[in-house]
């Protein structure tokens, strides 16, 4: 007797940008597993279980849903953003791959969501506009030589870089290091995007120069996109700059 | 007298993955502007005007939205997917940077939707579950050898590809070039996920190796996802195999 496991993405974290999809989803399940504030942000439902974890346990609470979805119920996990940018989809799958062969049959389904790029992205105007990446600066799970890498990689290239988990107390230095190299790749005056907890209450927005940007305007919540060369501003009277870069380029990099 | 205009992303093309912040900020428009099979996914309401236009004509729909909102009408310009994901976003930016200056007095939003490459991940497990990149195959607007510069050093450095544009009737010979350029840096086996009209009821999904992976699988409304050397299969009983990328590496590339 086999469930249903869903992974959702619940978005940025405000109900208008929580696709129907996604709601009802969450609505139907027996259980909710998730990190805390995650599943904070869904409405109570009587008879509905909830299991809270915490941050970092990623693998052993995708397990705990397995479990429970192997078991005969419909459970959801819950992932902030789109879980399969940096959230909980690939580790529902490392569970699954590494698990008892019964997991296999469990219905799973993913659900996506907004991603944090995206959100932050909209707000500005149009960073994302061609060709970009998206990087997780954690060394929690890869060598901080491959960061690096990429970060070169990418920037020589001409991609515009979508920054995810910038910085934590546990990697405080992590973020200064990244601006220092694309800063030896990247003109001065790259425009970088620093969104933080965008879509809600406590949303702050900062615009900079790469050759400014520091670490005090990010935290946890924070997604930071750094424009390529061909990125720009357009400014306007009273308002904050529109980011965005064009949609083709004529020039070869490197 | 300056009115709103909204670059809206409708998402995949079926109303469960439509956030509400879309569906709310579309009726609300006195006039949509948008590519004929965008706005056809839009349900007819009374009193507002719609201006369908051509494929490539985004710069000018951009300007002649821009005119509108201008005039102080509430404007909405459709998109597919995210609009700031190789859709209208970066065209409207464009058509304001080079305008009349009274044309920045116009309140612009930007409604992110769920691009693409999203939805097609979604469908098949975690493929961008780690580091990974959105590549734009056309070259209208870019010299070919910029996106062959960027698939090498993508594929080079480990992201997993998201190939937006994979092919159209002009441009028919790009995508096997591509293939053949990503088979000389990555494995034989790395898998490749097409996603053709995700979310709509003539969706198809194809999953290939990318030493077997072809033209005939791709049209304009399919968004292709190129595994890294790290991307791998979970087999299931009777079911498509699951596609994923771990969150972590431990190998240095290159």
């Amino acid at each position: 007797m086999s469930g249903r496991l869903s992974v959702v993405g619940l978005g940025p974290g405000n109900s208008y940008q929580l696709t129907p999809e996604a709601d009802s989803t969450v609505s139907a399940a027996d259980a909710l597993f998730g990190y805390g504030p995650y599943l904070d942000r869904v409405p109570e439902r009587v008879g509905q279980r909830r299991h809270a974890s915490d941050n970092r346990q990623e693998l052993q609470r995708a397990e705990r849903a397995l479990i429970a979805a192997a078991a005969g119920e419909t459970v959801a996990i819950v992932s902030g953003g789109d879980p399969g940018v940096f959230g909980m989809a690939a580790a529902v799958c490392e569970a699954l791959a590494r698990g008892p062969k019964e997991w296999r049959s469990v219905q799973v389904a993913f659900v996506p969501g907004i991603s944090a790029m995206l959100a932050v992205a909209a707000r500005v105007g149009a960073p994302l506009g061609h060709d970009f990446c998206a990087i997780s600066l954690s060394d929690n799970l890869k060598p901080w030589e491959v960061v690096e890498q990429r970060l070169d990689a990418a920037a020589a290239a001409g991609f515009v870089i979508a920054l995810y988990n910038p910085i934590s107390r546990a990697r405080p230095w992590q973020l200064e290091r990244a601006f220092a190299r694309l800063g030896a790749i990247l003109p001065a005056a790259t425009p970088v995007v620093f969104g933080r907890a965008v879509g809600r209450p406590d949303e702050r927005i900062t615009i900079a120069e790469l050759s400014a940007a520091r670490n005090n305007s990010a935290d946890m919540a924070t997604c930071i996109i750094v424009g390529s060369a061909e990125t720009r501003l357009i400014e306007r009277p009273g308002e904050r700059p529109i980011v965005y870069t064009p949609r083709g380029t004529a020039r070869l990099t490197a």
